[in-house]
């Protein structure tokens, strides 16, 4: 197979999921998301092509491809190897163009537009070096691999040196950690038996299934009315005993003393972490929450809508959050999302990637092997979200064993969605979302028709 | 004349201006900047028509267009009353979808064109209500106006009540502020005369002239070669004296400690303060870089880049500015300035609001005004930005009088840009740009020619 040299072309799509007709993925704050994405496919000269996604909940996708879009000058026509050999500087340049990075910066639709190119070109490098990304992170030289991160705005607590010794300090164990992924996986926890437009018999199968399955980690939403949430917290502990790690998650629909206050009534279940208790941008509101549930034996968990690097610094240096909840498309693509998951073995703070959405699943496992691999090298405190839907329309799905990812072995990174699935839920052109306008189930968004 | 009780349709047009010729504007991280604007245009049943921008730099300006463009379903057909009557819930409402909320949530393009919207309705309100903007804000009812707050994330600071209380506890006094103002009007600085890519016979020129205009306080925009710096400050010392004020910008170009030595380097020309020393998400280390300076005499000043009402919460709990530069279109409209306002006055801290742009000045004014009449009452180490460009384009252009802006008359909030630089100014289909690119000033971007 001859090597590309080159990105040729990009194509960006507006992909978007039905889910909100079963209420998969409802939450106190997103009430009815459709699980969605926009998708970007970079061509090159040779026979491979890099495919990346950020994950969106329905409408505004067509914002973030709109955004993706004009990031086509920084992208097509580049060589790969100037790309590769200077990541760091050409991940620079593409979020802090002069005039662009007035309407972010490195934040909103741009930084997630910024994501789903960067995570296609790792792809890209991936299948160009023939392993899954997580082998490539595994393998690549120290040196080389730190020479892939912006340091802007985050030495005052990671510099480059001290992220090199960090991979250095761990490549003589590594082998050891690799084989031990590859023979038992990483720990995940479920999100799907605890939506919150789930009823009490619901959670119930659905938690008793999971158990059967081998899992023994769990997560509810909970924040829109307490007596509901220590209702299902009650059914939730009953079905899964008191020993099995659960945790609750309230998607910011909280203030301070709310959330402190819910999750005082919320303890006596045992939960782990609760996770986004506030808005994503209150790092001191997180470190006040964290404080005050310490004594309860509860960690505070953020980071999904957490929206670069910077933040994380600070989440961090705060002591705002227990559990660091990087996601992989909000940050701006492997680049960034490396350079948290340094800070946090810095910090000593485990990270539990948060995942589910679409695609999110796929990308994330990468993180996990990487990091335990290569950066803390150990497992404790330390699980990877998995939320079982929309798996169907990836190329290579996430393999879930007992409760634990298995490593992916094909070459790539997202590696890619269907092709049918690409081509039946663009919208809104799609086959799928024609015939649901056609019967009425959703009805078309005529916002720019007559622009 | 019969006043508007709906909103009949929104119009959303890209206004840029080719700025970078002369490089005015330009600066450490903006280098070569197209001063442009998302601009909002809401009809009604009535004669009145409600005019509202949110500020950029050139490219770009389309996605924030594209936002706005989406956001006219939350708009059009809507009852004035319904909305001013509820106007803190009608936000949360535009902020809050369920679905476009991801993509944000509350900061960059999505907040931006949330700003241009509501500026636009609070134009259109204060058009109804026959007053410029300041004077609608001073005279409403406290609990009205305290109404139109989204108090979301900040109760842990500001409540309700407190906020009626800080502007009842003014009412008493207010008529003096107000006569006071419309007699010396508001001290402005200007930063017209220290644009990075002047020379230093500009700025000598420029600087002598704003003096024998009556402005006493002075910004120069630092941060590429702190050699040049010294020359630069230097000369401007020289120039305006010892006892003028004078300020130093950096635009974010700095790590922690880069700004903390740059600054000490600067230090012997006694700026008041240095403005974006490092990356606007980074509270902790404006803090740090605050408590360095500190016994310098320098304060830190920032805000421009501030997305939202919760960073600057934190801005303030952590003493991490000592001059909030509130910006009148990177918050969401009014409703999140005055927020701010009310902060900055619990906390004591000066709010010095950023403007220049295009029509950044004519906004900011009503909330010097506002803030002084009727929250912090003194002008104690207050300042408002002013630079001396695209006045010209607009319909009610800021009156400066002796360094100070006078008070706005015309009832309105922007009042409007005028119809002819709508049309000639429109990206890329005015006259103006079509002009440019015939001469080959400028090359059209073809980014979305070929979707």
């Amino acid at each position: 197979m001859s090597l590309p040299t080159t990105i040729t072309a990009m194509h960006v799509k507006d992909i978007r999921y039905p889910t909100s007709i079963q209420l998969d993925g409802s939450d106190a704050m997103h009430k009815s998301p459709d699980y969605s994405c926009c998708y970007v496919i970079l061509e090159t000269d040779g026979p491979l092509t890099g495919h990346g996604h950020t994950f969106t909940v329905g409408k505004g996708t067509d914002v973030v491809c709109y955004a993706a879009d004009i990031m086509k000058k920084y992208v097509v026509g580049r060589k790969l190897d100037a790309i590769f050999n200077n990541f760091g500087q050409y991940w620079h340049e593409v979020t802090c163009d002069d005039q662009f990075r007035w309407i972010g910066p490195e934040k909103g639709v741009t930084h997630m537009a910024t994501a789903a190119v960067m995570n296609a070109i790792w792809d890209l490098w991936a299948k160009i070096e023939g392993k899954p990304l997580w082998k490539l992170l595994v393998d690549m030289d120290a040196e080389q691999l730190v020479n892939c991160i912006d340091f802007s705005y985050i030495e005052d607590v990671l510099t480059k040196e001290e992220a090199i010794g960090i991979l250095k300090g761990m490549d003589a164990t590594k082998a050891t950690r690799e084989a031990e992924m590859r023979e038992t996986g990483y720990p995940i926890y479920t999100t799907s038996c605890g939506w919150l437009g789930y009823s009490d018999e619901k959670i119930t199968k659905l938690a008793t299934e999971a158990m059967s399955q081998g899992f023994s980690r769990f997560k509810m939403k909970v924040g829109q009315d307490v007596k509901d949430d220590i209702r299902r917290a009650a059914i939730f502990r009953k079905v899964i005993g008191p020993d099995r790690i659960w945790c609750v998650d309230a998607n910011q629909v909280w203030g301070i003393q709310q959330a402190i206050d819910w999750m005082t009534a919320l303890a006596p279940y045992k939960p782990l972490w609760i996770e986004e208790p506030t808005s994503p941008d209150d790092i001191l509101g997180h470190a006040a929450i964290a404080k005050a549930l310490n004594p309860l034996g509860i960690g505070v968990a953020t980071g999904e809508m957490c929206h670069n690097r910077v933040m994380f610094k600070q989440f961090l240096q705060a002591g705002a959050l227990q559990f660091c909840q990087i996601d992989a498309c909000r940050l701006g693509g492997v680049n960034e999302v490396i350079a948290v998951i340094l800070m946090a073995t810095k910090f000593n703070v485990p990270v539990c990637p948060h995942a589910g959405g679409v695609g999110l699943c796929e990308l994330v496992q990468h993180y996990a092997m990487f990091d335990y691999i290569r950066c803390c090298g150990t497992l404790e405190n330390r699980m990877t979200e998995f939320a079982d839907h929309l798996h169907e329309h990836m190329c290579d799905p996430v393999v879930v064993r007992n409760g634990h990812y298995m490593p992916q072995k094909e070459p790539g990174f997202l590696v890619g969605m269907k092709a049918q699935s690409l081509s039946d839920y663009e919208y809104p052109v799609g086959a799928a979302w024609q015939k649901l306008f056609d019967e009425g189930v959703f009805k078309r968004d005529h916002a720019h028709e007559n622009n």
